[in-house]
């Protein structure tokens, strides 16, 4: 069989691009540094933000959509703001047929426009919290574009939510990160990403505290998929988000802030991907199971491989038929391989005579034959292995690449090829800023029962350093 | 009580735009034209692209993402095509810190990216037909923008399709027009439209055919509110979309395009909104069904009223409790009335003590005691009549404010406050451009069946003239 992608041990970059254009994912844009999601990929991030957004709905927040373009000016208001147009923007100087007045950026993010509309909303106590969130595309240029991972332009959920008090803010803000993020991740993308707090160097500009979840991908390197901001009184400050308490006093609000992205599907294919193509987990798979005629004699075959879909399709299965024999079987299946489809139910002429079909599952690359009256109970019952052994595959490799150390040097040399866990009072500021020259970074804290701490100066912190995307 | 709105007949746009702010709808976003889409409007939206998308994916369409960003240079490829930035257009000169080599604009239509991956994608008929369908903000820049109607950005969705043969493109935009757009605003928003389709001065640059629907609003204005073009072999040849036949013959493919967008909230407002504010049918209604504490004694009323939600939930109904006591009863009615809530049930102390609550319904303004074990099959039922209600009322007020007539004089007059129906042969071309002086338009077609002509000169064709938005 020809050789369709790049092997990992190879080049790994290489075969992240292979697997995207061969799988037809998506592929570069006509303006550099953007893309076009296709229609595979496109179903996959709608199963992902379906389950995002009901979770989002659970903590209380609701949908908005606040515009694309910002008034340069707004930029202005935040802390760290500098001066002449920043890199990472897009600037639209031209609308209407003519030169506008004040150039208006197309939105990094929309922290500012919504800081000013929650400062006209917010009046009382009573308004609080106020917790909202918006599926949108945001534009941030990129010089060294990778598609799903660095693109110029992105989709992505951005949260924005005021509270009266710090400990409210900090409440809902780990509500998002393990209810929202990390269950959605370990849950439907079976990624067993590690939750932690980000050190001051790498905390966000201008938050208080930077919660990450970090997935460790197929060549060790960490993947940050989702991050939520306590902001502190900050940013209600720059934008005067004020309240009025039940004892009458102004305060300033406390806000909070938190996103994720189509940079997940760059997860998705580096963490579950082999040799031979995508991994779908069953729950996010846009087909879960693909009939397939191996080949067609008098019509049976096909009526049979129909029979078997309209079975599956009524048991709740995403289902496809492929009867295409004038393509190769071969062709077939290894395409449906790099497309990641979690189960094949290959149903061929003498298999069917002895009233058998073969599974054929993508995820432990095992074959089975099957009676037929038995394909649906062992489909389902498949999706449910299948969905936790790509889980444990992941966890089992996360760890076999995690060293624990006791020092820097041993972390550094660690992290080569995977993560380094070890106390982060053997790293500390100093520690952190040299292993920052060798290209490697502390991606997360947390304490020994897991959780995050409330600073990165708390006493018995673990670390886990890596090198990452 | 206070006047909260003008009156519609006084001043229609004063009354939409005071029913926008007052039922916190929208608001004007910072850089002229734009619009912030608050929760309530927000979430109605995502009821009408969930029903719509499902219709859509029931044609056979995938959804994909195709790039904000459209190289200038695109633009120079569609016939249509003026010299200079067309003043609709917003362009982004400037990215990564500096002046680009060429301009980008900000995608007015994502028409022709689409048009250049199709032609990548399509190569033998095999691929036929590739029926595609995007969500996405797209820019266009407004001089005089209104909140739904014209925005400088909107949200919508636009679908573009190659097909073999013009008689499947015509079959699949007729389905487009009957089974998604139709259905969609007949059954969900409950607006009687009128499909048909526009005449060639209407049509749409570029294609062959342009179907419509038409809605008429409050003040006896049409509303265009969504439309699908059968653009012929135009497009396919500017961006030279391919294919081999199955005789082994290359030939160009034949393509369509359909949008419906934002604009359709501002056609549900002024369809179905009165005096006291918006009227939301009850399929699109964030909040069906309002229990309201009228006032509270012993917590006897406020826990009548949280079992009355729990029933309510439970039957499937999305209702909200109102328990604020502190807020006089008249005006937390008055702003349910407001936000269009279907239905109130009104919990208070005189009524529960004889085992009675009051069903108050938003669309026929009827108020009803009903005994307390009664409320879930009483809520279900008038939530299913009230959805027809307003249809029924729309079709009545639409019917009522159409005059038929013989005459383009007779027409003219008739479309001052209304709609004029007349053949279509007592207008013609000469007529059009008469009605046009007078701000008067043809807003469509059709045949006496009521099916849309494949040209304007069939013979019997009935018009349908008015003023539009
Ligand atoms: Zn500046
Ligand atoms: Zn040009």
């Amino acid at each position: 069989m020809a050789r369709v992608l790049t092997p990992r041990a190879e080049d790994f970059p290489r075969w992240y691009q292979d697997v995207i254009a061969k799988a037809e994912l998506a592929d570069n844009g006509p303006v550099r540094g953007t893309m076009v999601i296709r229609p595979t990929a496109y179903a996959i991030w709608e199963r992902m933000q379906a389950d995002m957004d009901a979770r989002i709905k659970a903590t209380g927040a609701e949908n908005a959509y606040f515009p694309l373009f910002i008034p340069e000016s707004y930029l202005h208001r935040e802390a760290q703001h500098v001066e002449g147009f920043s890199p990472e923007l897009a600037v639209v100087t031209h609308g209407g047929g003519k030169q506008l007045a004040e150039p208006v950026v197309v939105r990094p993010t929309s922290e500012t426009v919504i800081g000013e509309f929650m400062a006209k909303w917010v009046d009382s106590y009573r308004d609080l919290p106020l917790l909202l969130n918006q599926w949108a595309n945001v534009v941030r240029w990129e010089m060294r574009p990778r598609i799903f991972l660095r693109t110029s332009e992105f989709l992505w959920q951005e949260g924005h939510t005021a509270h009266a008090t710090e400990q409210d803010a900090k409440d809902y803000t780990l509500r998002i990160h393990h209810q929202v993020y990390e269950k959605h991740m370990r849950d439907l993308l079976a990624i067993p990403v590690i939750p932690g707090r980000k050190t001051d160097r790498e905390r966000f500009a201008g938050a208080t505290s930077t919660y990450t979840l970090e997935g460790m991908m197929g060549d060790g390197k960490a993947l940050q998929m989702g991050t939520s901001h306590e902001l502190g009184q900050n940013f209600a400050r720059a934008f005067d988000i004020q309240y009025s308490s039940a004892a009458g006093v102004r305060e300033y609000a406390w806000t909070t802030s938190w996103g994720s992205s189509t940079r997940m599907l760059g997860g998705l294919i580096m963490c579950h991907g082999d040799d031979n193509g995508l991994r779908l987990p069953p729950l996010v798979a846009p087909t879960q199971a693909l009939v397939m005629v191996v080949k067609e004699t008098d019509g049976s075959i096909t009526a049979a491989a129909k029979g078997l879909v309209d079975d599956l399709a009524a048991a709740g299965v995403r289902v496809k038929l492929d009867d295409r024999v004038d393509t190769p079987f071969g062709r077939r299946a290894v395409d449906a391989e790099l497309k990641g489809v979690p189960l094949r139910i290959e149903v061929g002429p003498r298999d069917l005579a002895a009233g058998n079909v073969t599974l054929a599952r993508r995820i432990d690359g095992s074959k089975t034959p099957l009676p037929i009256g038995g394909v649906v109970a062992a489909v389902t019952e498949a999706l449910v292995a299948d969905q936790q052994g790509l889980y444990d595959e992941a966890l089992a490799r996360r760890e076999a690449s995690t060293v624990e150390v006791k020092t820097l040097d041993e972390a550094i040399e660690a992290s080569q090829s995977g993560w380094a866990k070890l106390p982060w009072s053997a790293v500390g500021v100093d520690g952190e800023a040299k292993a920052n020259e060798s290209a490697i970074t502390v991606r997360c804290l947390f304490r020994e029962d897991g959780s995050a701490p409330a600073a990165q100066d708390e006493p018995n912190l673990t670390a886990i350093l890596g090198r990452s995307y």
